[in-house]
């Protein structure tokens, strides 16, 4: 049996190799359990993934207890690890993120993304603020004996005031300061092209999380710049609505089942997606 | 404000169109809209695809409550008709089966599946015992002033005892006795060969229910055929995890993106899916 402390030390490990890796984000179950299958090393919950799937905007309008109820039923169904985006935490002060942070961890997550922008996503929140929060929550993984692996995001590149240039300075500035509070990771929400990514990896010097959108480079090149982390942010979902969407125009226009037929599942694939491969961890340290 | 019982006598007028009409299954809120923004006249529940997403296997593992609540996220965020498959009732006898169905039309659904499947999924339950609940639901309806539509599926195709021809036989026989006891629709679960569904559609006459899979003709084809409802049961889910299956591979062996980020939605698209299009119909009859 492994210990929900082993799985986060397996978890740091990857972001200490000298290869990147990718981190694929699901919103529910079967989503999860396929990226396990499909041979992940662990598995990210997407937020926005989550809420829409649930009926609630991104955001923290969702009530906290109905999110971290989604990412058990993830965590309670993989063993691989499994990290979980807390949004800016569902709470303004410190105490009020590491209690979602220590919920987070009694589902049996071993890390969590946190991130800088307001919950409803129109400015940065003060930096001050938020070192206060990521040395609370490391200071949280100690006392718990749980060494969860800290991804800070920053949303500097969107939302810094001035010009591009500006705005990465900000987000530089922002994520040493996150990496000095604590922070195993950094990841700057926006940061595509190779040109910028490599100027952010110099800067910062510790590992660096990117999101996959169209434009970022493949992993080959990412490994390259020194690209640690590579999720997937909301992607898959994105992707797999795109899908229905199309399955829905050609029954719709076409009266045909060809996408809704080709390269699908089958029954007994997706039902065996809703259970664990192997009995997972040891709640605890 | 549209009501409950107008918003079953529109989805009941489907039924009695001279042309088919494709109706896609959801399992949550996100897949739903999608479809209902595709332009469906109605969206059904795919029970196999709800309970996997919530880290169950299909049949009735999933507390009721649970499954219900998932019904109800997405009847609330919709305003074409929804019809919630209840497999076999969620309980063995009448009363068990009406206090569910009375469950489902609280969240405004206005259909309902009910199967002769057993729970465990090997074998068929007795029909006197179905047809004793069919008859219960349609008083239910009349009661509750919620003119419910009610589809009858039979499994005899698969479970029936005999060759081929016996299990079509007895498909048909179930369909009837169903049809006599108020069901709105029959829907013979794995009807897909052009001639099955022609001897099917002749021998029962009333409007038929077939799935969607690989091998079933297209709508044009059904029509003429006259099958009344196309119901993609758990198609759309195959074909969404066969996709992000296919990303894991990409992403696994050759490092790139590409079927994760061509086709897809973007972030505004899936927010908005999170939500209702316009006010959901008012409750009650």
């Amino acid at each position: 049996m492994v210990t929900q402390a082993e799985k986060a030390e397996t978890f740091r490990a990857l972001h200490e190799a000298s290869v990147p890796f990718a981190l694929p984000n699901a919103w529910d179950v079967p989503s999860a359990r396929v990226f396990e299958d499909a041979g992940f090393p662990a598995v990210a919950t997407s937020s926005a993934g989550i809420m829409v799937s649930l009926g609630f905007p991104d955001g923290e309008a969702i009530p906290r207890k109905e999110y971290l109820a989604a990412v058990r039923r993830i965590v309670e169904r993989l063993s691989v690890p499994v990290t979980a985006d807390v949004v800016s935490g569902f709470g303004r002060g410190a105490r009020a993120v590491v209690r979602t942070v220590e919920l987070a961890l009694e589902t049996g997550a071993v890390g969590i993304n946190l991130e800088d922008l307001t919950p409803s996503g129109d400015g940065l929140l003060p930096l001050r603020g938020q070192l206060g929060k990521i040395r609370a929550v490391r200071e949280l993984g100690r006392t718990a004996g749980i060494p969860l692996v800290v991804n800070a995001r920053t949303d500097a590149l969107r939302h810094a005031p001035g010009e591009p240039g500006a705005k990465l300075k900000e987000a530089i500035r922002r994520a040493k300061a996150y990496r000095e509070a604590g922070a195993d990771c950094v990841y700057p929400m926006g940061l595509v092209a190779a040109e910028e990514i490599a100027t952010f990896v110099d800067a910062v010097r510790c590992p660096v999380n990117v999101m996959v959108r169209r434009g970022l480079p493949p992993m080959s090149e990412l490994e390259r710049l020194g690209v640690r982390r590579v999720s997937f942010g909301p992607g898959a979902s994105y992707a797999a609505l795109g899908l229905l969407r199309r399955i829905g125009e050609e029954v719709r226009t076409q009266g045909t089942f060809q996408l809704l037929t080709e390269g699908a599942i089958s029954f007994d694939e997706l039902n065996a997606l809703a259970v664990a491969r192997r009995p997972p961890a040891a709640p605890g340290p």
